[in-house]
């Protein structure tokens, strides 16, 4: 580092301490400008970029985990759960992720910079879409500070300059993976500035970065609900996010019982915490007698507890009765909803008004319920025959996930590099004026 | 109409004079449920609506005009000026446009339910894409009565429920033109409520309907920057729109100087007010004694006001002094800020600097420059050798425009039918479970 830029660094880092609004506004600036030079940067050199922060975090494993080691001694002196210190821990599995993952994004297909749909026009001008990057992304995370080198990642590959705020218990570990962030960035000749990790843990630093649309296109956040729910509130920044996953699987009369059993069962044991878990089941009455109870000593032997409407009750007696509040709950944890319906229209109904239009599914051999269920049903992945937990970056084949959205513009459902992407419109002429 | 809707509806006038916000929310509420029945009505209806609807108009000219001849007559007394009161008046040619706008809306390919890169993926299921309307939109614009019908036709055509606030000035012409409306989605089956003209003036109207998250999935003003600006700021839906139409053209050393000539001519003087219009022109230092005295006679014919930089005044005297607003002004009007820069990227960094990204253009023959332009000018539209005024969405054969977003997410450039929906994940399976 030259003497100059180890200067200019300190006096960010006073001013970092000193006036948190106005570090934030050198920060956007600084990424403003350094998202000019990616848009024009071509694949090779952002790939490179991506190779040597792999091996920047390979060459520091010893610096990042005794970074982390003070994270996690910090975090047990101040209380942390022990869920929370196994996010924070970095290990050499994860650290070896870390690098699987560059390596990973370094491989997929750059996005920017495709033209399609390309077409004379009767006045004899060609008009198609080219993909460019959205400029400026804001990336708000809590404690996993892998999550510091997945965001830049894809940041980097898809041409955008971010600026990443990670959990302030994560800290040291964020501090020492920037360190390789910029030895790679350095060594492939980008700008440093391209990545920057928010270097105050002062929260006054989350609300000015969310209100800055002269420097910031877009905000991702990635945390808890109300993490997202306060964040899209405050924001004067487009916001991608999702709120919750309450998702469904609707078992219809038709459905093939041995189907219906391994996607409830697996929509539901799979994995507890993510939100493409299932939270509601809902069952065709014409079934109910024959489906419920297996299901039942099934789900009783993962210990899942069972929250049923009167008429599952009716069916199983050791469910509990289910609530209002079951039906809207994401309850990221072995509890279930149970509701008998009658047929798909209410069962399309009850998804209507509870769903959280993340992921919804529909278990069925019947072809015309398949293809309404499909069209019908308002969610950002709509799957038939297959368990919700397939709602993923990495199943539908995007090689990457920056977060999935439920909101309705610009991305729907899994986000990937596309969604770090936006589409102007060139047109080609040969001096064509309008009549 | 029925007894039991027509007491409906009284009841709804009177809400809508007597409690605003509990009005909204009803129309938000209906909009909503209307948005359910639109999402799986086939084109074959929405299609013989749009046709119901231009009979309609067809059939109630004298109506139409008399409402209108109230506008305008409330207009003069309260003492509009007479372009607004051009905006606003209703004449048989409107009207005729109006309907060949309906059925033309009717004749493009519905663009609901159209499912692309559906594949296998290595866990055996098959993951698609399928566009679906956006769900409520909110339009609130001006004057202009015509944009109820062609606000309407978009979003019918793109199954999507609407809610229409327009100008307090055109109030009866669009309680006539909402009649019509009616009676049309009547005669097709579809829901009265998938088009909703806001009965009241009062002003509270905009401020809640701009902040039901719950029943609008989407905004999009259309009229000045100010009632723009206002509604960005406060809302609490995504808005689709665009502030400003600061283009550029800049004419590089190697263009042909008869097609820099005629596009610098027709971007600034085939319309004046229009948003694609150019403002301010580039001109490389070694072309401007060429090229500028002859742009000058041209621009002199069309009584266009020059404004320049130091350079371009020494070679035009009859320039006035461009000043730092000359450089960021929309005139909408016959003026042109004139600058001479020293090659593509002084002119680059120009735009990047002044140009509020909706439509800018380079004259050139030489290939590099054109395609370094392309990737590198980063606005909704980047045109080579075309005049500005091409960025239309029925130039560039969208079939439709229901405005122009210089926003970067989800709808950039002239925004047609697709833009008026979104895309959502299918999945289709034969009982695959996530490993």
């Amino acid at each position: 580092m030259s003497v100059a830029s180890a200067d200019h660094d300190n006096a960010l880092t006073a001013l970092a301490e000193s006036d948190v609004p106005a570090y934030m506004k050198e920060l956007g600036q600084r990424a403003r400008a350094a998202a000019k030079t990616l848009r024009a940067a071509d694949s090779g050199s952002k790939n490179r970029a991506l190779c040597a922060i792999a091996r920047e975090l390979d060459a520091a494993r010893p610096a990042l985990l005794e970074a982390n080691q003070a994270d996690l001694e910090r975090g047990r002196q101040n209380g942390l759960d022990a869920a929370l210190l196994d996010r924070l821990a970095l290990t050499e599995a994860r650290i070896d992720a870390m690098i699987t993952g560059l390596e990973q994004v370094g491989a997929l297909p750059d996005p920017v910079g495709e033209i399609s749909a390309m077409n004379y026009r009767p006045s004899g001008i060609q008009v198609g879409k080219m993909r460019v990057p959205l400029g400026v992304i804001g990336i708000i995370f809590e404690s996993r500070p892998n999550v510091t080198i997945e965001a830049a990642s894809l940041c980097l590959k898809s041409g955008n300059a971010c600026i990443l705020r990670g959990g302030s218990e994560a800290q040291a570990s964020n501090a020492a993976l920037n360190a390789c962030l910029q030895a790679g960035l350095k060594s492939a000749g980008l700008p440093s500035s391209a990545v920057q990790v928010v270097a105050t843990t002062d929260r006054a630093a989350v609300g000015a970065l969310i209100t800055m649309p002269e420097f910031v296109d877009v905000i991702i956040p990635r945390g808890g609900k109300s993490l997202i729910a306060r964040i899209s509130l405050e924001a004067r920044v487009p916001v991608i996010k999702h709120l919750d996953g309450v998702c469904h699987v609707y078992i219809d009369a038709t459905a093939d019982p041995a189907k219906a059993l391994a996607i409830a069962i697996n929509a539901k044991t799979h994995r507890y915490g993510t939100c493409n878990t299932m939270e509601t089941l809902l069952v065709d009455a014409a079934v109910a007698d024959l489906i419920l109870p297996e299901l039942a000593r099934a789900f009783a032997e993962f210990e899942v507890e069972l929250r049923g409407c009167e008429r599952t009750r009716a069916l199983l007696p050791q469910a509990l009765e289910a609530t209002e509040e079951d039906w809207a709950a994401e309850y990221l944890a072995p509890i279930l909803a149970v509701r008998v319906v009658d047929g798909i229209d209410d069962a399309m109904a009850h998804i209507e008004r509870y769903s959280s239009q993340h992921t919804d599914a529909i278990v069925t051999e019947d072809y015309s319920l398949a293809r309404r269920f499909m069209a019908e049903v308002d969610s950002s992945s709509v799957v038939v025959n297959a368990s919700t937990r397939f709602a993923d970056g990495f199943e539908y084949g995007l090689g990457a996930e920056i977060g999935i959205s439920t909101d309705k513009l610009h991305a729907r459902g899994p986000v990937g590099l596309e969604g770090l992407t936006t589409q102007k419109y060139v047109v080609l002429g040969e001096g064509q004026v309008r009549q």
